[in-house]
């Protein structure tokens, strides 16, 4: 086989990749973290070893003698029936209501935001996203060639001033944008939470510009401190794509998440569904409907939260024991994960390999814009290291960034931010 | 909302989709499936009956017990390293030879459809499939907007004369198909296997007109009769990217299919893994891989062929005793199911809402074509019913035919073609 018959598709659909990292870099780091000399606070990994394996055990023994054909058969694409009513009691948890009609079931959150990017994006159309945001959800976007205009936080979320600018521009060139994708709680990767008026304001943004919003909202259930905020969708039903998933408060490995949407886009997210895996584990829905029926997740959760707070704070402690003077990063009130910001100078991926020789790895910032920024920042995770190893982990990596600030002053390089290469050189 | 907005992307997206049935008309039957009262031949079920609960209780217990909080977490993007080495080893019960570094682990062999689809098909592109071929396909294909075209098959398979024809026609337009997609052993639905010579002509084609060949194969190990035939990965590593799948030889419920492929085509499955899902369970993979290395799966899989085998033989017979002189059809070696061929006047596709009053379901043959054709044809599954209940499905159908038959008569219809109405009534 001649070999550009293999790459020349690629060559097509991939073009838009412009990111230098996304994906392999990801990859590579994850692969990194399972050597056990080094520690990562560059993961995404709830820490499953809260949970009784007696507690599943239960459960299957229940499914198997219950329902074993069905378990073991092919299922309805849009989910077992019972798990999709015991989703809207979790939707419920956080005052948004739902009917089991108006939601399907998906293989993890991540399911979801492919089939929104299969039935929204044509290559050239416009979606929004925060700066930064989820790589997963930046790589199945660019996956189907948009361009991606991603708008700046600030402590209260999207900065509103930015994404009306955007969309004006995009209206006066007769154009608009398909979606807007936000993480509203303890956001993925920044660890911001947008503000219950800046909530109402996107909403009401969305509907000047007729666009739809896409809530993505893996750890509203992991709240730390401070009182929860409305959910976008309990706010407007008629204009949000609602994503959720079991991953953060059950288990990432039964791979369940659900969309809940208007019904002419629930349509179409079905037919994606059928095309894509014909339906969702029939086995492990069973096991989750089961878990959420009649076991106490909430005390569960309850658990996860409680140990997530001490890390969150064992984290902050070591970046002000360690860190104070040099960086400044986000105060989670909840989720996984802190967002560092270096010296305008310090270029965080070309940094990781000196932090992995130092035995701490990170995900460096870049990875969470689609084209270009936060190379000067990094994303780190406190809710799988145990709260002692976070502290050395932050000390490794105070020691690298002294160096390499040492080195950068030494070079006299404190002028030119990390991001800002001329453009010969890309 | 208005919407407009919703409903727009998918005019664009979804224009292409232009047979009347496929997807909404598969998933209306398996809704009446679920009725009692209703003999259904128009499943695609594995007999998951078959299985002994506590075969799956043993295994889940050694899952929670030796590995319970990886079994709970996110895994690798190609797969459960020990799983994959499993998969090979049923590859090579088939004669075919791989490494676990050629596969990535699917969420069934639907998604590693998808993934092709996503990563070869540009709009406008040219694929080959069967006519008739597996729907799921057709829909994952129809999904990204190529022009397909269907090749007859005869009792060995696609007919290497009009393949040629067709792949000829496209390059004297100095255009050429990205891929053959086939299901060589015990076809779905036309339960046809592709002879040896067959293939090894196929991939003499492919070889000619520098195309790639996807080769599913859920049903190689379901053989009831006759001698094993080489798989096209085996003859052609270089060329083939084959599909197989868990859901016919263990369970369709833990979702576990996998590709194996060339290296520059598996990089890009991995990517659109990642996309579309992250990973696959890490429960059901780890269920899994223990049942493929210490269970006894090969008599499992002798035991599902006995059963399978009775109830073709059930069903071959039924037809004879019933359908002789109207109908004919094919006589599958192994697999589920048996295609039938209706007198050219009778629309199996409305010939339907007869056969539901008479309590008895299939699945019209012009659901299996990507645009036109098997308008006289139905498909009959035959490894979910039991044998007394194929008997007296197919002795109902009989009647439903039979009364069709003579209502065509006395209105003089004999002559004209299900396929053939005037274009105008389209």
């Amino acid at each position: 086989m001649s070999p550009k018959y293999v790459l020349d598709p690629f060559s097509e659909k991939y073009a838009h990749r412009t990111s230098s990292m996304l994906s392999s870099e990801i990859r590579d780091l994850l692969e990194i973290t399972a050597r056990p000399d080094i520690i990562s606070l560059a993961g995404g990994l709830p820490y499953t070893q809260a949970f009784d394996p007696q507690v599943i055990l239960r459960l299957v023994s229940r499914v198997l003698a219950e329902d074993c054909a069905a378990s073991l058969q092919y299922g309805p694409s849009d989910g077992f029936a019972p798990l999709k009513r015991s989703l809207t009691e979790i939707m419920r948890e956080e005052g948004t209501p739902c009917l089991p009609e108006d939601l399907i079931v998906t293989s993890g959150a991540q399911q979801g935001l492919e089939f929104i990017s299969k039935i929204f994006i044509n290559p050239g159309d416009h979606i929004i996203t925060e700066a930064p945001s989820y790589v997963g959800a930046l790589n199945s976007f660019l996956s189907y060639q948009p361009q991606i205009h991603a708008i700046p936080m600030d402590e209260e979320g999207m900065v509103l001033a930015e994404l009306r600018n955007t969309l004006q521009r995009l209206e006066e060139r007769g154009e608009r944008a398909k979606f807007i994708y936000t993480i509203p709680n303890f956001q993925n990767p920044a660890g911001i939470t947008m503000s219950r008026d800046r909530r109402y304001a996107l909403l009401e943004t969305a509907e000047e510009f007729d666009c739809l919003v896409v809530e993505d909202n893996p750890y509203g259930l992991l709240r730390f401190e401070g009182d929860p905020v409305p959910t976008l969708r309990s706010l407007d039903e008629s204009k949000v794509i609602y994503l959720g998933t079991l991953s953060k408060i059950f288990s990432a490995g039964m791979r369940i998440g659900w969309v809940a949407a208007p019904h002419p886009v629930l349509e179409k997210l079905l037919l994606a569904k059928q095309s894509a895996d014909l339906c969702t584990s029939s086995f492990t829905q069973r096991i989750a409907h089961l878990y959420f029926a009649e076991e106490d997740w909430k005390g569960q959760v309850s658990q996860l939260v409680e140990i997530y707070r001490e890390r969150r704070n064992v984290l902050l402690a070591s970046l002000d024991e360690f860190l104070a003077e040099l960086c400044s990063w986000t105060h989670p009130q909840g989720g996984l994960f802190v967002w560092v910001t270096l010296p305008a100078y310090i270029h965080a991926s070309e940094m990781l390999a000196s932090a992995i020789d130092a035995k701490v790895a990170y995900v460096p910032g870049s990875g969470f814009f689609p084209y270009r920024g936060g190379e000067n920042c990094m994303r780190l995770n406190f809710s799988y290291p145990e709260p002692e190893v976070l502290w050395e982990g932050v000390k490794r990596l105070s020691k690298v960034i002294k160096r390499e600030v040492a080195l950068a002053k030494s070079l006299g390089l404190q002028g030119k931010p990390a991001g800002g290469r001329p453009h010969g050189q890309e």
